[in-house]
């Protein structure tokens, strides 16, 4: 059998480690010339290969390749576009099938959330339906860490590593400063339908004295009256209070509070920044001097403090995909599966497609403490291995030396242009 | 002569690598048994020795100690006040002296920016005026970078790297989703009056394409018109728009861009926050999607990512205290000379503090381009050498292993009270 060429994309936001999982796909890629060709990876992601703009990963040194390792967000561009129903928009999928035929793509490996993962399992349908030879395998990757089966998602780790380090550091911080200067400081993290990266921030509480002294989760509605009286009291327990707030809590009514702010002056519903409203709630209430900080991007980039147990994973799922497909797999997607809590021991595992497609994990209940504002012991048993170790990029002048390729472009075989969305 | 004890004092606000400084004094101190008795901290800072609430640093374990080079903020509390003309309040000056009296000390350490430089001088003068003998040395601390004649200031170096690696990773993600997503990033930034610490963020854009695209500094008051055509003008070049913002930039009519608001429905001033403000003016002018990231205390307390060369320096002007003060010194404060820039080269010397007392280091206008945007070559040349070299603390179960001191503290000899303000 012939060698037929592999197709990478990435899909969806970025975060710290999913060139990790394109680097250990390309380097386990390389390792077998004889079943798999050339890599193409798209453009921007399935954009890319709507539009038939492939970068050929062969032109790029084998050193470029490992450093993807080390180098955070999405190397060949990344994108936020979710391919529609095949019912609805049938001409996106066959348009996907006539470019992979095109450049005898036997291999489609997916690097994304569960959108993605949807994507994913459909084309593996239409390619069955339509006669065309394709192995398509979901490489896992979401800093909200809201896929079902899998142990943990690559890249959450290391926003919860970045997370749980930040809000440790400022509470130092705030502690030292707290008697003359700021007794309340709110700290916004990524999250807006799911607690998991607030919870991260738990991990830096191991005594009642330590920050975060109070977690706002989106799956619990904030009561204000509570809120502020818990605020209060940790001041007056500890000199001041730190808090870490997720993106996306609610008020009573179920709206997000960042939009329906809780002081009419403030708020611009899309400028967003759920931390200011917060801290405005508590100086009003409390009066105390108050700072907040917005992490925003920085926290899904921070391959500077990425933890070390993701980076492994994340490229070990990759490395999973090429063997998976190897194996002749398809409509499956790599796996995390946790083997034993501490010390931490996990293998890579797969699962079908049609059971991760459209399923969302949730934080259970139980992970987050009865009175709503911390983590309990299972939730820290579950998070604690997942920001272990330290994998360090190289440094050159003081600044990380993460690597851009050069994403040569494969030349388009195809007469017919395409228009996307 | 008999050993005199020592007394330490944090002042103002915290950085990474103040503590840095703490333990080069206490180790150098303690090199020195027969001239230094017992070092005395105060607890909060100067407020500590108002209110004769020393630490006794000798009951801290020499690993403790040692950690102090690797624990960001102030172990023993710090504090923003400051002391009065000495006209004004004579009262508090002669407390100082009364304390200092009572616990027999001969060394005043007082380890902050220019406002302690400033305290350290008078408490001196009165010392003299007084006949009480004591060697009052300054340590130089802040992250603003504004003491005049040292090369820098310990403290600075970090908040620049950590400045600096921050919007180099948030300009891989937004590049790399530019496409389907955000085009327009912004970050805002410490610094009030001066605008070193944007300054810094400079350093990540080696090339035309590299973030920070735009740097906004305090120094030159904001022209809207002409800032959001540049951002056009990148976002078409490529692809997207990262900007540093310092908080403190200004409107032609010398408001606070973060107080004055640019749009009606948004500000209300004491929020603070100038990055929500630029990113509402692009969305206003531009259509362009944006996110915004405020690094408040992240970025100070960040030693996780401090500079190598900061952490020697902090070290090295608190060795340098000691030695100062056992070689007779009194009013002068420990530099950073610069011997060289490339390779860097750098040796600690002495100024007389009436030479340092409310006198404000500004960025030169020609540290900053033309434009208005970025900054020059000398100023990278200046800048580069202060953020290389990596220092990581240790780290546990995934945290940082900080320190925290036992502070026991000095029972009191003085019946009477003292109030402090």
């Amino acid at each position: 059998m012939a060698a037929r060429n592999a197709f990478y994309a990435q899909s969806g936001g970025v975060t710290a480690v999913i060139n990790a999982s394109a680097c250990g796909l390309l380097e386990t890629a390389q390792a077998y010339p004889g079943r798999i060709g050339k890599v193409y990876a798209g453009r921007h992601g399935i954009i890319g290969a709507l539009t038939e703009e492939l970068i050929d990963t062969s032109q790029e040194s084998a050193a470029a390749i490992a450093a993807l390792r080390y180098t955070p967000a999405g190397a060949f561009g990344s994108c936020r576009y979710k391919l529609k129903g095949l019912a609805e928009n049938r001409a996106e999928y066959e348009r996907l099938i006539e470019v992979f035929r095109a450049h005898d793509i036997g291999y489609f490996f997916y690097n994304g959330g569960g959108d993605s993962a949807d994507t994913c399992l459909k084309v593996s349908h239409l390619s069955a339906e339509l006669g065309y030879p394709l192995q398509a395998i979901h490489v896992p990757k979401t800093v909200d860490n809201d896929l079902p089966v899998t142990d943990t998602c690559p890249g959450f780790g290391s926003v919860a590593k970045y997370v749980a380090v930040s809000i440790r550091e400022a509470g130092f911080d705030v502690a030292s400063m707290a008697m003359t200067s700021t007794k309340v400081f709110v700290m916004e993290v990524m999250g807006r339908h799911a607690g998991w990266i607030a919870a991260a921030g738990g991990l830096a509480h191991e005594t009642d004295a330590d920050a975060p002294h109070l977690i706002l989760f989106p799956e619990l509605p904030l009561n204000a009256e509570d809120f502020v009286a818990r605020v209060d009291t940790d001041v007056k327990a500890h000199g001041y209070c730190a808090i870490v707030v997720s993106e996306g809590i609610k008020n009573a009514t179920g709206q997000f509070v960042a939009e329906a702010g809780t002081r009419d002056a403030f708020g611009h519903a899309q400028l967003g920044g759920v931390a200011p409203v917060i801290a405005a709630l508590v100086k009003d209430r409390l009066k105390y001097k108050y700072h907040w900080a917005v992490a925003d991007y920085l926290q899904r980039a921070a391959r500077h403090i990425a933890s070390k147990t993701d980076v492994e994973q994340a490229y070990a799922v990759g490395r999973a995909a090429v063997e998976l497909a190897l194996a002749g797999k398809s409509a499956v997607m790599a796996t995390i599966v946790r083997l034993a809590d501490d010390p931490y021991r996990w293998a890579v595992g797969e699962v079908d497609l049609a059971k991760v497609a459209n399923v969302e994990r949730k934080m259970p209940r139980d992970y987050i403490t009865p009175d709503g504002y911390g983590i309990t012991t299972a939730c820290r048993r579950y998070l604690k291995p997942l920001i272990a170790g330290e994998d360090y990029p190289p440094y050159r002048d003081g600044l990380p030396d993460y690597v851009k390729l050069r994403n040569v472009a494969v030349p388009k075989k195809l007469a017919a242009a395409f228009k996307v969305g």
